[in-house]
């Protein structure tokens, strides 16, 4: 098993997630649950403006509908297990991390495409991080097993996002705008949300 | 084969497209290629729409998970043929069509969720419709292939959403909204619109 190390240096993390996230999850595990079945709505439905955004990109568009796809496969597995657990689903407040990672978006095209889509492989990154997280952290040998089922195709939708956001700049330039934002994406982790969500 | 009358009861619609759009169709055949690609991106954004909104819904979520598939598929196969016939995609100025529509539905839930339904199955009607006319009219035999292949999903998708409405309404409301929506539709479509579009 590879330890965390590998995962940040794979994923382009500037950070491991702070206890005290761990912390949060303990108290309000149902929330974080909730709130994962969020992460794949707004996961399918980037997906899916992105792909109309940049439809005249084929490469892109095959690997959004792909990543559609997914990402509702693994709604319905959430919501299967809120069900399960009776667990009431229902819209919840978003936590602070996505706004603030889109805020850092550059307005002109194409340096918008590429930072939208390096700011959603940061998101599928730190989905990943957090995923192998639970996988070791949870009691819960059920949602443990299922953390762990799902956290390499976190990891595998960063490295496509990262690979296609190179449509849209030089390597140099996609480089440097990769680890600026993964800087920014470490400090919005560091600053915390109050709110228990999966990226708080 | 079953004739027009059969679709139109099926489909409910109020009305037979008029000659003049057949006329637009052999003048921009190339806009109505784009435009339909437009029309499955749009019929795949509004069923991860609703399903979100309405995600409570059991039923609902499965039949847009289903349809939302359906529709990528669709316009990847657009997009194939349009790249097959050397005809460029670009972003097009929609036509009035949809958001005349749109325009119709009542603002307060659960009636919203009724309206919204059902324009949105009166969408597929129409579509459903110009396509077996496409088939019947087109001299060219792998369009005309294309769009007989097609129609019979959009008024599959057209009885899933009257029958979806049904969970926000008792059988008289959504029975009569879908007859003043029809109604208003036949309308929409008379007075037509200048842009050749798959509903103009």
């Amino acid at each position: 098993m590879a330890g965390p190390e590998y995962h940040h240096r794979m994923l382009h993390l500037h950070s491991t997630s702070p206890d005290r996230w761990l912390a949060q999850v303990d108290q309000n595990l149902n929330d974080i649950l909730i709130d994962h079945a969020h992460c794949e709505q707004k996961a399918a439905s980037t997906a899916m403006h992105l792909m109309f955004e940049y439809v005249e990109n084929e490469d892109l568009r095959q690997e959004m509908t792909e990543i559609i796809a997914e990402e509702l496969e693994h709604f319905h597995m959430v919501l299967a297990l809120l069900k399960q657990r009776d667990i009431r689903f229902y819209k919840m407040k978003p936590g602070t991390y996505g706004r603030k990672l889109m805020g850092l978006c550059r307005r002109q095209e194409p340096h918008k495409a590429v930072d939208r889509l390096l700011v959603a492989g940061l998101i599928e990154a730190r989905s990943c991080e957090r995923f192998v997280l639970l996988r070791d952290h949870l009691q819960d040998t059920q949602l443990s097993d299922f953390y762990g089922s799902l956290y390499e195709s976190e990891a595998r939708h960063h490295a496509t996002y990262v690979r296609l956001a190179q449509s849209y700049g030089d390597d140099a330039e996609v480089s440097s705008r990769l680890e600026a934002l993964a800087e920014a994406e470490a400090k919005i982790i560091a600053d915390g949300c109050e709110l228990p969500r999966v990226h708080s």
